[in-house]
């Protein structure tokens, strides 16, 4: 599969019916992950609130970890060494352990497990990493799922936006930084990853309102302020709206506003997530990087090991 | 008071004995707030690891909140709307509810409250809002009350290098981008939020070893590499250690190592957040800002009024 195809196939992974069958009365959810499967669980974390979930994105889980928690250790290698240390970990402590890979050692390592395909990047595996939570705990309708599947495929028709937008973060070398919002703060955050390995520049990101207790002052004073391209997702949130509109006005900011076409809790959270995809493919081809190309990361792995 | 009292009066503030009477047996911990106040939740949950401890920086809290939690709201001003909001919500939801703050709405709304001086900007107000909750859990000696004493007293006695850091960034005109981990993730957080309040300028975080999972290619080939000034905490985990020495090795990055004298936790603690106090301050100075200065902070809570 080249990377174009790896984006579109994010419509055929949300298609993914498995699930854990939890029969157990858990007090508590530690999802771990690193990076692109760890933003799994911190997505996941912000739109189920029916119990604590804590994610690890770190070696070592909580000492409150015991027989009563769900324990899901997500690494789409199989192989991610924080990953592995805290499974280990999660199982000798009693915790009901599952697990989320397309291979590796945590395969053989965990009995309740989900396996999903290998073969494509794992930043390019979101969709069949995140739809077992969402259907573990009865969270997406068959409706909903044909909502994801007509965004999804509308983006994967009209990326010219994208293309723009990536022209002209190249012409100007921007440096792009998300302001997203709850339950978005973390598609926020996969935005950065994926400018990050895609298209190897740097990107950082906060939400609102959080921001608004920081990040206005640099807004406002900041030397470099021109060398930043903004981009901030519209809320459901009349008031967070209100103070996306007021910290333009009173910084003298443009923002870049993200809209999706659907409020929709899934539609928008996929439309948000793809967006990213094209803009940063895009913007490796202008720089004329690969955005398969994750060698240093690689290296790194091999150096430790 | 002025600003360099205030960062002084950190000392005093850790000499706090005030502790919430917890009689019950709570399954859970969920401490809400904002900014300078938001920190602190986030600070005492890495350390804290014996329950559950969701942190809220936003509108709204989880639906699993019961009169099994155990809500924390903290303000320093008692006036912060997300964090009355929720803390509303929290009595409404049965919790058990207790704050931190030096007066406002929060004072009256709350109970079981803890009252620290006021009269200082928010975010020199860490140390008393931070004690709180070390001391409710048994979690400091006196033994250790001194070291940290004597970690704060010997920074303020000494802070030339921060001011030759200072300066280094003015004359480049540097982004700073701070790379901690655990239990310092949110350290590295409290220098971005210092930068962006004392000195007005942008500044961003990660931490090891998610960053390299995706900052790691950047660092090797992003545009603007040389406009950035690194500052990475020393770990504790030789293995974070050994990866911060490969990831300098591997992208030809030159990271300012932070070494805390000590490795004690509330030592390496004060001592890390301390270091951004003066950093920040001294940058304030040089840019010719006010380091106290929040007026565009405070203008957008009057415009949202």
């Amino acid at each position: 599969m080249n990377f174009l195809d790896e984006l579109k196939n994010l419509k055929e992974q949300i298609k993914i019916k498995n699930r854990f069958d939890i029969n157990f009365d858990f007090d508590n959810i530690v999802i771990s992950g690193m990076g692109g499967s760890g933003v799994v669980g911190n997505i996941f974390q912000e739109y189920y609130r029916g119990k604590p979930v804590i994610t690890v994105g770190d070696y070592g889980i909580p000492d409150f970890v015991n027989e009563k928690t769900l324990f899901i250790g997500i690494s789409y290698s199989g192989n991610t060494e924080e990953t592995l240390d805290n499974t280990e970990e999660a199982k000798n402590k009693g915790a009901h352990v599952v697990g989320i890979t397309s291979g590796g050692k945590l395969e053989t390592m965990v009995d309740n497990k989900i396996i999903i395909p290998s073969g494509i990047q794992p930043r390019s595996a979101l969709g069949s990493m995140l739809m077992p939570l969402y259907n573990t705990f009865n969270l997406v309708s068959d409706e909903q799922l044909d909502g994801i599947y007509q965004t999804l495929d509308s983006v994967d028709q009209n990326h010219d936006e994208m293309k723009n937008d990536a022209f002209k973060i190249y012409e100007n070398s921007y440096i792009p930084i998300i302001f997203g919002s709850r339950p978005y703060k973390s598609v926020a955050y996969r935005w950065k990853t994926q400018f990050n390995e895609n298209a190897k520049t740097f990107a950082f990101y906060n939400s609102f309102p959080e921001l608004n207790h920081n990040d206005t002052m640099p807004l406002k004073s900041a030397y470099r302020r021109d060398e930043y391209l903004y981009y901030v997702f519209e809320s459901d949130n009349p008031r967070v709206n209100q103070r996306i509109r007021i910290t333009q006005e009173i910084t003298g900011s443009q923002f870049n506003l993200i809209k999706s076409p659907s409020d929709q809790y899934f539609n928008k959270l996929f439309y948000l997530i793809h967006y990213a995809d094209y803009l940063t493919y895009q913007l490796a081809l202008i720089r004329n990087v690969d955005p398969t190309d994750v060698s240093t990361i690689e290296e790194l792995k091999q150096k430790l090991a």
